[in-house]
């Protein structure tokens, strides 16, 4: 039996890994020192009253005979993709039909799985830096890979030029890590080079709550062309501090085909054959956070969040240290002052403020001399390690 | 951008389609049938008390920002994979260190997944009858796929002989859809088989729990050598209801290797990039489970749905209609009477008894003239089913 030996070429990912190590080695001989954790793009606050309460009844149902529930339907209970499509015509103003609508346990298994239907000859364009996992699954199939530079001259927000090639384009908006999001005009650059190279976009939006600026959609069905050439995923993770709860949804327009073959139908083939759909109880808890009651109350956790962003950017622009991100995103994006790496950045914010967060060169090569920092932490943690970073910069 | 052509090889799948089709016309022409379904292979009792306990607090705990839980362990929680192993320990004398297992949503999403970590250049061993998905994922990933003849003269046991090849072989026992379950001696002959070949065993042991017969394994790794062959998927699905819940397991002990590589190490590096974990709640209600409270109250279950098969196995042993499974399994795979193809069998049962089953062609080619009841349905129904078919055969 032999491997796939595509697994030999990829890098070992050792980023969050070494974050780890370095920062309990500091904690072991510096016992004294209260570590403010401003690394990881994980929430930290509870779910929502409305999805705990749907959810309770929802397990309740599960030990009732006359309520139970077995096999979930493949791509979604009908009351969640109704409450998916409505919040798209909602907020903002996208009509999609529920067909075109597969609930799943995730973003990250969704770009994943989605290769699947594509075949592994394709060259791919990925922005770099970037989540890793657009890179990593695709060195898995052995597809070539073409990388797009995001830096400060286009300020993180890459557009084709005509040396831009690609057949799978992944487009991250707003961006993880940078922050960065696209408006409505740099979007359609992006449609229209996929329409007339017959590409198609993987669009991430994941984050899509965390726009604020109007000219920036939050969905790419926003922009004209995209029902020919995009592929949209979503996930309730950031939303809706679904990250421990698993629940994400896959958008393909019917009329998106390629080789004469829907997307649409392919990937409700592999799904079909390769998952069994997301457990009553949680696709329960997602539904009633897209109720109204829902929407209200998990935008008032964005709002907490959004706090940290605002007291990050408040820091940063005193202290005249440059950065992305923030404004449509949970992520501050900083250019490590005095010309730092991100590796020297981290340690002196380690070492000095206690405070840990990302080194950007783990994202991508372009990522090297920045740092992302989160604003999904604790308000009044998060302000103390600013006053702390503040000290040291003043 | 190019599709996966492989896809256009796949056979559309239509079976639970038809049957639903064909049973939804005849109700439609006699709405006068109270129709009985024993077709599909879904479970009917509700999750036991220590399940719904368990998530009824893990529910709990996410709607509170001291006990919210985000990301999962990538390959499960400490709590689980401790109960998995304990639950091995305990029922099978089997020894598993956590490390070897990693907690997923469920056997189906696993037995696809897990191919991702093979060459495409390897020839598959598939037995026929059997549950379609091993089938299509091949198909998808363009393997080269052999068939191995399960049938009557084998008692639907194949065993290798010197024509057998196969570099992945799946083994299902007990059997989905045929219930015939290998002896410990049989499957002793498909681990040296493998060992010798330097072939995997894809180990689906979904339904182990029906395991009565003590000849019988539970566990590949029950078989000395498995843990130098074999992977064994599990699942909560039929053990403990959780087709709607959603979670099972994959076990790669940790010394198997292909091409000086581990496999563990694979699986781990794959599903840490294409998939965050299984939802906390899920995971609790998965370990109550596993508590000594929660395996008497599954056991129940269990017995409840034996009580199914042992009444149609009586009702068939009365009827001379000859039957495998059952006794390991919550299947019946009848011999269709009077040489009766399988959907001659299914419309004389419909349109005679109003008795929805599968027909036995659907799962391949050696399935033609057989069909398939199941066990998980409601006492009182399926009585009622073999009261009318009894009418009938009498």
């Amino acid at each position: 039996m032999k491997i796939n030996a595509n697994f030999a070429n990829l890098k070992p990912s050792y980023l969050f890994r070494d974050i780890a190590q370095k920062t309990a080695e500091y904690k072991a001989a510096h016992p004294e020192t209260d570590i403010i954790k401003m690394g990881i793009g994980d929430v930290t606050l509870p779910l929502c009253k409305a999805a705990v309460t749907a959810m309770e009844k929802a397990v309740a149902e599960m030990g009732n005979k006359e309520t139970f529930h077995g096999y979930p339907e493949a791509f979604g209970e009908s009351f969640l993709l109704e409450a998916i499509s409505n919040y798209y015509k909602k907020e903002m103003g996208v009509r999609l039909d529920t067909n075109e609508i597969c609930v799943t346990c995730g973003a990250k298994e969704d770009v994943s799985n989605i290769l699947d239907i594509f075949s592994a000859d394709n060259t791919v364009l990925i922005p770099d830096p970037v989540y890793p996992v657009y890179y990593d699954t695709n060195v898995m199939d052995g597809r070539k890979i073409n990388f797009i530079s995001s830096n400060e001259s286009n300020s993180f927000l890459p557009l084709p030029d005509e040396n831009t090639k690609g057949d799978i384009i992944y487009l991250c908006s707003p961006n993880n890590p940078t922050g960065a999001a696209y408006t409505r005009d740099q979007l359609k650059i992006w449609v229209d080079f996929a329409l007339s190279h017959d590409a198609v976009i993987l669009y991430d939006a994941a984050y899509e709550i965390f726009v604020s600026d109007p000219d920036c959609p939050r969905s790419i069905f926003e922009i004209e062309g995209a029902e020919k050439c995009a592929v949209e995923f979503c996930s309730f993770s950031k939303t809706a501090g679904f990250t421990g709860t698993r629940c994400g949804y896959t958008v393909i327009p019917s009329e998106l085909s390629f080789d004469n073959t829907s997307l649409l139908s392919l990937w409700k083939r592999r799904q079909s054959t390769k998952f069994n759909g997301v457990a009553y109880i949680i696709q329960r808890g997602a539904a009633a956070v897209l109720s109204d009651e829902g929407v209200k109350q998990i935008r008032e956790n964005i709002n907490y969040y959004r706090t940290n962003t605002a007291n990050m950017m408040n820091t940063f622009d005193k202290l005249n240290i440059k950065y992305y991100g923030g404004k449509n995103s949970p992520y501050i994006w900083l250019k490590c002052p005095n010309n730092m790496k991100s590796w020297e950045f981290f340690d002196l914010l380690l070492t000095k403020c206690g405070v840990v967060g990302t080194p950007g060169e783990g994202f991508g090569v372009n990522g090297e001399g920045f740092f992302r920092l989160s604003g999904f932490g604790d308000v009044n943690r998060t302000l103390e390690a600013l006053q702390r970073i503040q000290k040291l910069f003043e």
